[in-house]
């Protein structure tokens, strides 16, 4: 059996090895069109706020590690231009040697996954870097080092902005964060931007909102609002799109934003193709609606899943609560369940509440607030929102938990968390949810 | 409606304040044998350990708060000595004038908690003091000061004995723990105990197991193996019993131990007579065998549950699970579910297991290691255990919130913790329990 896997990032390459261990025998081959396979991903933003030195760590496999070890063959520098569905075949192409040549397969899995939205304005300048892979950490990386950088500016308020204002900063320079709405970290409640804000200038951070980045003069940034300003690097984190265009001519059904569409079993529409990862479209575990969730959880699970599906042990993907968290300096940020802009769909109670994340007598016990939102109907949770400083990925990981066995927000009073003084309250955040309720 | 509650600590203070949320209109009393109510409990021996100096945020409530903000007469020093539960009434001794009285209830709500066992050998020697109350806590607090205290022996590793030892030390103290057999905290798997003697150890701890004290000589203490060590100060903390014998000839059923046994509303045998807390016999909400958990989530659930069951807003208790966690030094050891001594009643398998707390290549990723038990029929988790440095807290909770809806090992797979470097892995340690089973 021949399985070729497009990507070798996350999905990708977690899908080979997986595969590997449940068909010993079949015949893998993984296409990257880039330089790297198997980065970690996540890692990105701390190794360039000098969080740790090491860029090896960076690099968890590599094309000879996975053959020596797993005997898959990795080809990087290899782009997948376009699947012929019916022959089941792929067309590669070279990008050291230019060739190109066809490949058939038995299997294909599809990993592809998003890259960075880029503006006409700053796209071909020298000193503006998104930030996707290890070659634009390599790049960011020696362009400070090599240009004597002391200002930079982010573009974005998402997680990777948020992470690369919070490695900027500790890598010790100046920074500054511009974003086209009021609206900082989308994945988080609007009720939690003033608290965002002061962390935020707190940690002497300036901040342009409601202000888009039109034009570049050399190193001066022109802004919409008239506000112009000198950098020496610009981050630019202004959202993702999957790259899903060698796919939309081979028939296999892609979503209106070019997600490639998959049922329970990542399964496309196309015969023995599977796909999974960012580039994806799936389905919300708790409500069922269709959504698209670029985060790492879900690969892994995917490869799992679809590894199974492969050697005839077909289990059904449950789909997924997009849980998400980010840390910002003393701060953590997370979330839970449908985003708060889906909420309009449902008629829904809102209840918010702060507590201490443990017993107040002891010393830095901190508030730590949550906002969570349910149906009015059935009273099952849709969605929940934390913000505070220790203990935030607990209470998000316990409501992710129930959430993942449909609870209602009643549900919540009964869930029996561990209490010593250190670590909680008798009556815990999470239980106060369903007191409140 | 006359409500009579018997004991002011965490259950009994509880079930008032909520009944008075319930029943604005009722007439609450509260009796309670000993000087101090609402006390935090789990809060002394972190006082004691100098973690805070604050003495009166241990005191949570008094008389007089109880009093002008809810109405509820609180009378300490109040014992109660028999229940009379066809007549509805029960007999009081107030020990400050010696008097005694009868009083009329129309519900009774019975949590007299427990009291820790003492040795012949030791329980009438001014320099051995158990641990139960605030008045034990000044006796310690003050006998330290006065008597220029540095070595102290504690007896009785379970977990008042092992918060102790962390508390002494952090006081400054030369501490030993002896244990009468070799399993010290055996709410933990006997499997981890060379972990703990390892912390003991690093901690400059004396340990002596598999012993016992059999005499006191002035501040000699005698072991059965016959070694002899002299000490300043001694802490008992070798199990505890229920204080229920005024409730023994009322009639109301208890179990063989004296735990007083009661329904899924927390109702005694006896009409209209409730108890919650330490002294009762409840069960295990996911195998439904029975159990006694003296900790304070229970008693809290439980008041909550007494004060809608009376205002006629019926509820059913889900059972506890007996989640507990206790820190020691730069560590935490945790555990959910059946004891590990239960475990022989049923066919099940056993996995171990080890991972980092979060990204291996960000500083200070710590070893968590995981211990979990499941019925090989139905593949339902029955025990789990965790020793780590961070974030054993977390997984616990996790473990726990699945188990309150019966989770089955394969569940773990699809619980979608939120992941980023300094939180997780995006197959966290509680997801490879189910991918390993």
């Amino acid at each position: 059996m021949k399985i070729i896997v497009v990507g070798a990032v996350a999905g990708g390459a977690t899908s080979a090895s997986q595969i590997r261990r449940t068909l010993p025998d079949a015949d893998i081959v993984i296409y990257e069109k880039d330089r790297d396979m198997s980065f970690a991903n996540c890692g990105l933003p701390y190794y360039l706020g000098k969080v740790f030195a090491e860029r090896e760590r960076l690099l968890q496999a590599t094309p000879e590690s996975f053959q020596q070890h797993k005997q898959i063959t990795v080809n990087t520098d290899h782009e997948v231009t376009a699947i012929d569905t019916a022959g089941q075949f792929i067309t590669v192409v070279n990008h050291t040697t230019g060739e190109s040549f066809l490949d058939h397969y038995d299997a294909l899995i599809l990993s592809p996954g998003c890259r960075p939205l880029r503006m006409t304005a700053t796209k071909h300048s020298d000193f503006v870097f998104p930030l996707r892979n290890l070659e634009d950490t390599d790049a960011i990386d020696q362009y400070i080092d090599t240009n004597d950088v002391q200002k930079a500016l982010i573009i974005g308020a998402g997680y990777i902005g948020i992470e690369m204002v919070e490695n900027f900063k500790c890598r010790g320079l100046d920074v500054t964060l511009t974003n086209r709405s009021e609206h900082i970290m989308t994945a988080m409640d609007q009720q939690f931007i003033p608290l965002l804000k002061n962390i935020i200038t707190e940690q002497q951070v300036g901040l342009l909102l409601d202000d888009e980045v039109v034009a570049l003069e050399g190193h001066d940034v022109i802004f919409k609002s008239g506000h112009r300003e000198s950098f020496d690097i610009v981050i630019e984190a202004i959202g993702i799109t999957p790259n899903t265009e060698f796919i939309a001519h081979s028939g296999i059904e892609l979503n209106d934003k070019g997600y490639i569409k998959v049922n329970e079993y990542f399964e496309t529409t196309a015969d023995n193709v599977y796909a999974l990862g960012d580039a994806i479209e799936t389905f919300y575990r708790h409500t069922g609606t269709t959504t698209t969730v670029a985060l790492a959880w879900g690969a892994h699970r995917g490869a799992n899943l679809i590894a199974g599906n492969l050697s005839g042990h077909k289990e059904r993907f449950k789909g997924l609560l997009a849980t998400n968290i980010v840390r910002f300096f003393d701060h953590t940020i997370a979330s839970v369940g449908i985003s708060e802009s889906e909420l309009a769909a449902y008629d829904y109670e809102h209840i918010s509440y702060e507590q201490k994340n443990h017993a107040s007598y002891l010393p830095d016990a901190r508030v730590t607030c949550i906002s969570i939102y349910y149906r009015k109907d059935n009273r099952q949770l849709l969605r929940a929102c934390i913000v505070g400083q220790e203990g935030v990925d607990k209470r998000i990981d316990i409501i992710a938990a129930a959430m993942g066995f449909g609870a209602t927000v009643d549900d919540f009073k009964d869930i029996e968390i561990a209490y010593a003084p250190p670590y909680s309250s008798p009556k815990d955040i999470v239980n106060m949810i369903g007191y409140r309720a």
